[in-house]
């Protein structure tokens, strides 16, 4: 998941689609977590005011969403209770996530991302093109297929992924 | 250009793996739009600290990497001295951009993000997937493909387009 590569195109075990999906979502994951690379847990929790977001709670947020979008797509469903409780904060990035995700380290983030990747590279080879060309209504009533959904949890990522490169050189700084 | 579709698929006039590029691309085009719609002058000219960039600045910068690719792809060159005293400053996002790029409404902006697109659209309709599949070295020595040059267009729109969603929030505030 971590290795870098400048092709989209045909990943083994994935149908052609769906791997011009994967090799798209494996290249930003790249870039995400070369955005944190070292960053100690004080820098994770940097505020940079008082409507910000930490980065630590960007990345939980990041793993959320994909989190969110595998009960949608692979089983047609919306997160559960107890499944909102580990990650309803970070889905909202509201103020609960400003109080309740911090004091954890790296490690603690990169292996939920991984483990919520795990589990969806796991789910995307046991599906095809022809399912990601599934349509159902979704915003303001419009259909959007599956292709969409996995393409926007990656959208969402980079959006979040040029965050933290703003925030990181603004929580080093702060951190002197 | 600017509708919004929650599909990502086959697009008339392109071939299909092209379309589906140019359906991600216009969606991400929609969104960066759209998180600039209204703005004024000032809030465009906003600098959030010392090494900030405008939100007028980084429109600008999304606008000259297309640039930058259409040279590389289509054309197989560089970007040359005049075309460079155009998008060289927006390119680099340094001191120069944040001197030079300001003074501008949003319609400035917008209409450079139309003018290259359509040439970009242009483009494209004439190659194919093959095209696409076209590798040549990159970065650190490592092939890339056509088909990640251009995802690479929009994923970096994309990081920006988070950058100025946080810094529209602050411009506003900032403008009381």
């Amino acid at each position: 998941m971590n290795e870098m590569s400048f092709l989209i195109g045909d990943v083994p075990g994935f149908t052609p689609q769906v791997g011009r999906l994967v090799s798209m979502m494996n290249y930003v994951r790249y870039t995400t977590l070369s955005a944190v690379a070292g960053l100690e847990t004080r820098e994770l929790d940097y505020l940079h005011d008082a409507a910000s977001n930490s980065i630590g709670a960007l990345l939980f947020h990041i793993a959320a969403v994909e989190t969110w979008y595998q009960a949608a797509t692979f089983a047609g469903r919306e997160l559960e209770a107890g499944e909102m409780g580990e990650w309803g904060a970070a889905l909202d990035l509201d103020e609960s996530a400003r109080r309740e995700i911090r004091g954890h380290d790296l490690e603690f983030y990169r292996r939920k991302l991984e483990q919520v990747r795990t589990k969806t590279l796991d789910e995307l080879r046991r599906r095809d093109d022809a399912w990601l060309e599934q349509q159902a209504p979704f915003w303001k009533g419009q259909p959007a297929n599956n292709h969409f959904k996995w393409f926007h949890v990656f959208e969402d990522e980079l959006n979040h992924r040029g965050q933290i490169r703003w925030l990181r050189k603004r929580a080093a700084a702060a951190a002197g």
